[in-house]
């Protein structure tokens, strides 16, 4: 039998590590919530289960006399309780990223005491055990709008568990949930920021690391919804703190597969350099990195299995002076492979990728990809297949 | 639900197909010749059947109250009756490549007729009904060495059916066979090539071709074991003549799908302008077109789902200067997944492909391909990283 690598959940994430399983020979199994989800529909062995259960997860890794047992455990998603991760390991089976540096990724008020113990430079922030410490945060860190962020430590995604506020009472339930048992909440400055930036790298158990060129990411409504790479214009010093904060992340938390460093550049202050922040980090193929599967010598998917299997790691180079990717979020087609034939007899380069989802108001649907020498060219180019693809008419 | 493309046969044509249709959001439907072929073991809807039984193909397409109609029909291999693709058509799902097109890669008497009644340059040749027949055949075009080649029509593939005979004797049990409703034979003069060369296209029903670089092939045993993309030095005029052949063949045939024309280059005489003469078809993706996955815009398999679809067809342009495509053919190891470590940790930049096969000496089980600037560099690293893959020691 050839090399197993099972994944927990069943989305985009786990359906596009196929095709980098399928050329190394790497057999994947993938916990999924359902058969008709993202995965499910391209992957053979995709047994449904609940990433909550210990159970559905012990079966997951140790298979039977039909099925061998896992080499390693990894995720496309942070839900997965600590307990269950814990039988995983005493089982015998390797979890990567292994819990403790997980942990960072599924609760960020671990991630911000951690990351600011570890001089990775993070926006002003506090634990907000209740409404009178939001006050206090609030009076100190409100800023010129008299605004802050309140998350919640654990449970978010694409803006979900974020909020800005100018009041205490705009959280209430999120301290009732609290007072009962719910996560806990932690508030940040808002920060002024320039753009925002990503930077993406894999590390091996061994230690080695790799890291892709650093993305600019732009956000709507909090979800990711284009990512140009490498991040242009980006000041050299920028750079460096930017590399050296994911950097100090990876090995500071003992990181292993890929992980994605969500940050804001900041400018400097009186014509100074300018630096960034951290704002979000995952430990799994992320967003801010599908622009690799078209435009990089090797995908964040590859990387990520290469990585959770202790295998070297490849070539991150960017294949392209440019690559935008642009997401489809939402679509008001019945179904997007009927924009097939609009998309790509528009645009010969374009790279699409579907996720094989149902269409809902917003959702993360696919997205499209462009390679080439003019930023402006490619990035109206991903634009207008994507826009396609979400059923708006051709424009100029 | 999505688009539906069936295709028959489970080895690992079929396989590679599966990352575009992901990418795509197409339905792969394959039908296999059993669990273990290297596209069963990565396709979620791969029904185990055979090519020559139209129940079992019409099954494949017709689907039933669970599994959606396919819109097309198309192979991975040549292997199917003609009256199961008239079963196909008359219920009325499409067949690409068509029929009358895929008689040119069934038989190579058939092939001989076409093309030579199209004017594409061709060798000598003729059908052999009988030793006579071959005999005279010998005294005319045996040339220096009196020899000449002799190849069933029908049944064979990397170099089975083929063999270079002195004497009608040599093919004996040939004679034998299609005096009692064998393949056919036909013969050809052995021509004196200069090196081997493949012309790759895509054709759609509208008539659209878009074409790859010529490349150079490199045969060992009658198999492919290398390919350059593109073909090193290759003279202007001889590239001229090679496409107009492999276009005038698309149109005349009326090619749909991927069409890949094996042919050889031959010396100029008397100082002259060289030229070539096709040696074979096929109308599917093929070995002589793996380069594209890592080294152009858009992949021969992908290419070949959008041409069977009728959608728009990709950029078939280089990625790189140069992409050499090394084969794996049989290994010495138990297991090619051993190697992984050794060939990724000796060259961060090699794009490994595995087809998930057993191992049988000879087997083709992977290839893998490097892109670069120089081609020395990036041919010597395609073969140490296939050597490895073999079992084969480091060498220099």
């Amino acid at each position: 039998m050839t090399l197993v690598v099972a994944v927990v959940g069943g989305g985009q994430l786990a359906r596009m590590m196929t095709p980098a399983a399928t050329a190394l020979g790497i057999h994947l199994r993938v916990l999924v919530e359902g058969p008709a989800t993202s995965a499910a529909r391209v992957v053979v062995d995709a047994p449904v289960g609940a990433p909550r259960s210990a159970a559905d997860v012990l079966d997951l890794v140790l298979g039977d006399a039909e099925r061998p047992r896992a080499d390693v455990l990894t995720f496309e998603h942070e839900h997965i309780p600590a307990e269950v991760l814990a039988a995983v390991e005493a089982a015998g089976v390797p979890v990567r990223p292994g819990p403790d540096a997980l942990r960072h990724a599924q609760d960020k008020l671990v991630m911000r005491e951690h990351l600011t113990a570890l001089g990775v430079p993070c926006p002003a922030w506090a634990p907000i055990p209740d409404a009178a410490a939001l006050d206090a945060f609030l009076a100190a860190h409100g800023g010129p709008d008299g605004q802050v962020v309140v998350k919640t430590a654990r449970g978010g995604y694409d803006g979900k568990g974020v909020r800005v506020v100018r009041e205490s009472s705009e959280v209430a339930e999120w301290f009732a949930a609290a007072a009962v048992g719910g996560p806990a909440l932690l508030a940040e400055e808002k920060v002024p920021f320039v753009r925002e930036l990503a930077v993406l790298l894999a590390r091996r158990p061994s230690g080695e690391v790799a890291v892709w060129p650093v993305v600019e990411t732009v956000q709507a409504d909090g979800v990711c919804s284009e990512v140009v790479a490498p991040a242009p214009g980006l000041d050299a010093h920028v750079e460096r703190i930017a590399l050296d904060a994911a950097r100090r992340i990876a090995d500071g938390l003992d990181v292993t597969g890929v992980l994605a460093v969500e940050m804001f550049e900041v400018a400097g202050t009186g014509g100074g350099p300018g630096s960034v922040v951290v704002n979000e980090l995952a430990m799994r193929p992320h967003n801010s990195g599908h622009w690799t599967i078209d435009g990089a010598v090797t995908s964040q998917f590859e990387q990520h299995l290469r990585a959770v299997l202790d295998l070297p790691l490849g070539d991150p180079s960017p294949r392209a002076a440019w690559t935008v990717m642009s997401n489809v979020l939402g679509s008001s087609l019945d179904r997007l492979t009927d924009a097939l034939h609009a998309v790509v007899g528009a645009d010969a380069g374009a790279r699409v990728h579907l996720y094989g989802k149902d269409i809902r108001p917003g959702r993360k649907l696919g997205h499209v990809t462009v390679c080439g020498d003019d930023l402006a060219d490619v990035r109206a180019r991903a634009r207008a297949a994507a826009a396609t693809l979400r059923g708006e008419p051709a424009h100029g």
